[in-house]
Formats: structure tokens, sequence, C-alpha cells
């Protein structure tokens, strides 16, 4: 049968009601890729969760749907959020879909081009202030309380509800739940999700749990500090956030879970997302290769140990930040005369062992 | 079950031997999206096959499998290619995966920048010449003739084979056959393999045959012509291509399916390119957008009928090329204050009907 999208797949595990709305963009059905050549490298069993396969390119895809469906049935013509770009694309192309409203508050100067184009070209209403993430947060808290717009940051509840759908799809596919997933952590409310998404399955399906390991960006990473960091700073635009609205649900699957949250330098994370793209064929967006960068770290310092299944997760499509891989590689392409003599000797030098 | 990639699920119809490398980014299996707010406003029932959701973001992805499988099989090291872009980006993941080299020849300056991004993140090698599409592919075909290098053009045979394999997707979810098939010409090895693919299927399955409908740009609408153009030209640089390759091969498919071969100006795949986007989510290329601008063109002028079945191809997702869709929107966001009054204030207007 061909996938319907989250809300009709996964309907008896979502707050959906006969009034719901069954929206989609057939968001979801993620590929779940074994990395061959990392998991010969490291000693695990590696796999890849590709986010960046959904819709609008990132993971923000499974919370929107939800979200937007339940404003929708609720009779909201408007939905609003901050966002550092994943939200406001997803948001944007929920709410062109169904025929609502979009409204979105980003950071000045620290959102990704293709997560702007996207926004706009989904016919958004795009508001950038001077202030980062978190304050573009509270506004848009404090505002969806007077307004007739729908909040639809992962502080609304539905947004959790739809992005705890990875974890079912990951234990479908490799039959259980893996022993380890690894995760990049911003606002936390994906390792929220996903936590819940294995606590739920496992009850129904005894599908097991898998120790959960978060990754914040070492500029940002206020879980790890233990307070917030009023100048969050990384080249992770989308996980560049100071104080993470679901910091205790995060805490909370990491202890449930006996795993960890950690921090990786913008080094570790530029190394990962570059060996990702080389070796295994997978373009992810910077944000997104925390967790690969994770990965390496805790095999290397024995908190991974050999042969254990890990499942990786990859948030977002390399291609929301084409800048970031320009800047990393230094794209300089070789200029050459068009002419077959050229080319035949420049072959031969590339060639040559 | 979960999904395992072109080769494995569609091994029966594909060149693969025992020696076959199964190599695979879980390519495939892409999204078929019914066009609900199009498909009223036409009033046809329109869907749109997402082939952006592909590994390498878009359905390049399904021929290189094929074509660099092969070429591993047979011992080779590296492949080479001509690329308006996303050729070149998906040679460069799969060599990547499959642990060979990639060299990539494309026309300077007109390469979008999320394919070139992705071209060296994967760790191809970058040749930039100054003639166009139709000269590089020139000069790739005669070097392979004489390097130990294989060329992966769509005039490699395995690309089209792998390519035909959306047409079974569409069959398998669809039940049969549409009415009419919609598809972006360039290269022309697309509308080639579509149609190669229905008529496979066809005679194992049953599942009827399409009518073909391929659109070209206005400004490189050699096959509408009926003469190769010197120096094609459109906003769509996927398909700026003067002299297609597979020419012969899309006139059979038009014929023997008894569809139409035709070209939109940039000014219409413009306006599809944004339609798609803000009524239904979707976000492609502005190649991709051909189709559809054909789609509404064709119902216009009487040549698809009201309640038509109609799928139309959408090659290729829309971050590839974030600068077209900045353009074309001419972004400039808002700026606010970062305080929740300013805010308010700008709600009210955007929300006042
Ligand atoms: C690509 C990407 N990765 C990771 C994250 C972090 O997710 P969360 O904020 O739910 O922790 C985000 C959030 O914006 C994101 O866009
Ligand atoms: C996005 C996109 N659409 C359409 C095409 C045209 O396909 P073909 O060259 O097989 O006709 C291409 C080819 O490069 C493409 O990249």
């Amino acid at each position: 049968m061909a996938w319907s999208g989250l809300l009709q797949q996964y309907k008896e595990y979502l707050p959906i009601t006969e009034d719901t709305p069954l929206l989609t963009l057939l968001e979801g059905n993620t590929p779940l890729l074994h990395a061959e050549n990392l998991s010969k490298e490291l000693g695990i069993d590696l796999h890849l969760k590709l986010e960046g396969a959904n819709p609008t390119g990132s993971f923000k895809d499974r919370g929107m749907v939800m979200a937007v469906a339940k404003a929708k049935e609720q009779g909201s013509t408007a939905v609003i959020c901050a966002s550092t770009g994943n939200t406001s694309a997803a948001a944007a192309a929920y709410a062109a879909r169904a025929g609502m409203k979009a409204i979105i508050v980003i950071p000045e100067g620290k959102v990704a081009a293709g997560k702007l184009a996207q926004a706009y070209m989904y016919g958004a209403e795009v508001i950038q202030i001077e202030g980062n993430f978190d304050r573009a947060l509270e506004m848009v808290r404090a505002i969806s309380e007077t307004s007739p717009v729908t909040l639809v940051n992962s502080v609304n509840p539905y947004r959790i509800e739809g992005q705890k759908t990875a974890s079912f799809e990951i234990v479908d596919a490799l039959g259980k739940a893996p022993d380890v997933l690894v995760i990049p952590v911003g606002n936390a409310g994906n390792i929220t999700a996903y936590w819940k998404g294995f606590l739920e399955y496992n009850e129904r399906h005894n599908s097991g749990l898998p120790k959960i390991f978060g990754f914040e960006a070492e500029g940002a990473a206020a879980i790890v500090k233990g307070h917030p960091i009023e100048f969050p700073e990384t080249v992770a635009t989308a996980i560049r956030i100071g104080n993470p609205a679901s910091w205790q649900t995060a805490v909370d699957a990491r202890d449930q879970s006996g795993g960890a949250i950690e921090s990786v330098t913008d080094d570790e994370l530029l190394a990962a997302y570059q060996l990702l793209a080389s070796r295994e064929g997978v373009f992810v967006e910077p944000a997104s290769s925390a967790s690969v960068a994770g990965v390496i770290r805790a095999v290397q310092q024995g908190q991974i140990a050999p042969g254990t299944t890990v499942v990786a997760v990859l948030t977002g499509n390399g291609l929301k930040d084409p800048q970031t891989a320009m800047d990393c590689k230094v794209i300089r392409p070789r200029q050459l005369d068009s002419t077959a003599p050229a080319l035949q000797h420049y072959l031969e030098e590339v060639l040559s062992p």
C-alpha cells in the first residue's frame, strides 16, 4: 500500500478525532540508511535516519502536519512561530496546503538561504527581528496569547506528538529499538519527541528502549552547562539556541533512558558533515551532523561499545544551507578550455594513482 | 517491509546479475501527492510525483544508482559526466558511496548553487568549461572512449534502465497507469525512460499506457522547433540544453503514446513554480515546474479534458536553487524591533481581512 502520510498512517497513536483534517504532504516514511562505510570504520552498526527526505527537507514536517491540522480543526486561520529556519519552512508549507496564513519570526541574518527561500515561496509573512531565536520565541509566545493566531512552536504539544512518529518508523525498520539513538539538540523538542515515541511503541509492541544520546553545539550548550547561554554561537544555525524550551523533558529522556547529553565543537561537527557526504554520499545540514560527530566521539571514548546498533538522526537536508558547504570546501572549480585535449590532460592527472 | 532501494526492489526489471553490487542510498519510493487545490481549480485529477525527495534531490538518483553499480561491477574506478548540475550531484554521491572517483564537467556560471555545493561535498573533481552543456557532453563522450573512466550521462543505457522505475511506482500507487503523464524535457532521457517503464510494466501487468506530454523551455526547445538550438537560454538551468541526446526516443514516446512535446515560456514556468509552492506547499526547482506549466496550458487549450487523471513529474527539489526563489519573490524580510508591541501592531495589519 502506498504511504498516505503521518496522520492517516499513525492515526491510533495521534490525537486525531473525526473532525481532524487529514492534512498531508506525504511526510514521514523517511529512509533508514545503513552507513556501510562508517560502520566498518567505527566498528559499530550505524544507521542514518534521513529526515532531510521530508517534504520541506527536515523533521519539522512531522510535528507541523499535526499542529497545523489541529489549528485548522479548531477554526484557526493563521499560525505563528519563531524559527531558526526549518520550523518556518514547515509551518509555511502546511499552512499553504491548508489554505491558512503563516507568520514567521526569525533572528536577523542567521537563517540559512534555502530556509528563507522556502518561507517566501510558500507564501508566509516573514518578520526579521534583531534578537536571537530565544527572543523571537518569547515574542511569539506572548503574542499568541492575545491574538487570534495559533502558536506552532514545539511548546505546542501537537508538534511533539507528530515528531514522535520517527521512533515508530525506526523500530519498524529495525524490527526493534536500536541500542542507542543519537540526536542533535537545539530547542530540545525532538529529543523529547523521540523518547516519547519509543516509550509509547514499547508499551504497545514491547519493542524495547534505546539509550538516548543528545548533542548540543558547544557554543550553545545550555543543558550541558546547566544554565541558559545568552549569546549562543555556532556554525550550525539550526541549533543556535541558548534557552531550550523543552529542557526538562530532554533531561528526563536522558536520565530515564540511561543516556547522555553532551556537546560537540563546530570543528567536530564540520568534520562529521564532510565525512557523511564524502564517505556515505549523504549531504545533511550542519546541525544534523552533530549526531554523527557525537557518535564518533562516543565511540572513541568508549561510551558506545563495538558492535552496538546505533541510529543517528540526520535532521535536515544539506541543500538547506549551500553556503556552509561552499565555505567549508572553499569551492573554486577548475577552469578548463572547452577542448578535449585539455580535459584529457587533466584526467590523466586525476586518475593517476 | 522497509524499502530497500531500487536495485533490490526492482531486481527482475533491471539488468542485474549475481555480480552487480546492490548499491543504494535508498533512492526511489518517492511520494505521489494528490494536488488537492490545483485539481479543484483545473477540474482534473492531478497528482505530483515528487522526485525531489530522492537522496540527492532529483530523479537522477534512479538512473545513477544503476549506472554506478554497473561501472563498479565492470571494475571501473572512476565515472565521468557532463551536467547542468543534478546529474553531477547524483554521480558524485553514488561514486562516494561506492568508493569510486567522480569527474564532473559543467557549463560555467550556469549551475545552481545547491548542485555545485553537492558535487564538492560528495568529493567529486569538478571542471568548469566555457561552453554550454551540449559542448560539455561532447567532450566527455570523446574522452570516455580513450580513458579508463565510465561515462554516466544518459547515453549510458543503464541510466535509462534505472530511471524507468518511476513509472512502476506511479502505476503501483494509482493501481494503473494515469491517463496522461506530463514531464519536463531537457536532454530527453527521462521522457524516454518513463515511456520504457510504462511499456514494460504494461507488458507484465496489463497496467495500461498513458499519453506522454513533454515540455521544453521555449528558449531551449530543440525538439519542438525541429533543430538544435545553438545558444539555449532559460531560467530553468537544468533543461538549458540545445541538442537533446535522446531526441529520437523522446519523439517515439510522444508518437507511440499519442501525446505531444511542446514548450513553455519562462514566465509560464515561473508562474507554475510559485503556484505549486503557495497553493500546494510543494517547492520544486524551476525546470520541474515546466510540467505543471504545461498542464495548465494543456487544460486551458482543451488538450487535457476535465476529469482526466494526470501525473506531473516534479523532477527536482526547490532547495537546489534558492537564488531563483529569491530573485522571483524579491525577498526582503520585514525588519521589526524585537518588542512585542511592534509585532502586535504588525499582526493586526496582516490578520485584518
Ligand atoms: C536541522 C535541525 N536539527 C536539529 C534541530 C534541533 O531540534 P530541537 O530544536 O527540537 O532540539 C533543529 C531545530 O530547529 C533543526 O532545524
Ligand atoms: C530538475 C531537472 N528536470 C528535468 C531535467 C530534464 O531531464 P532530461 O534531461 O532527462 O530530459 C533535468 C535534467 O538535467 C533536471 O535536472
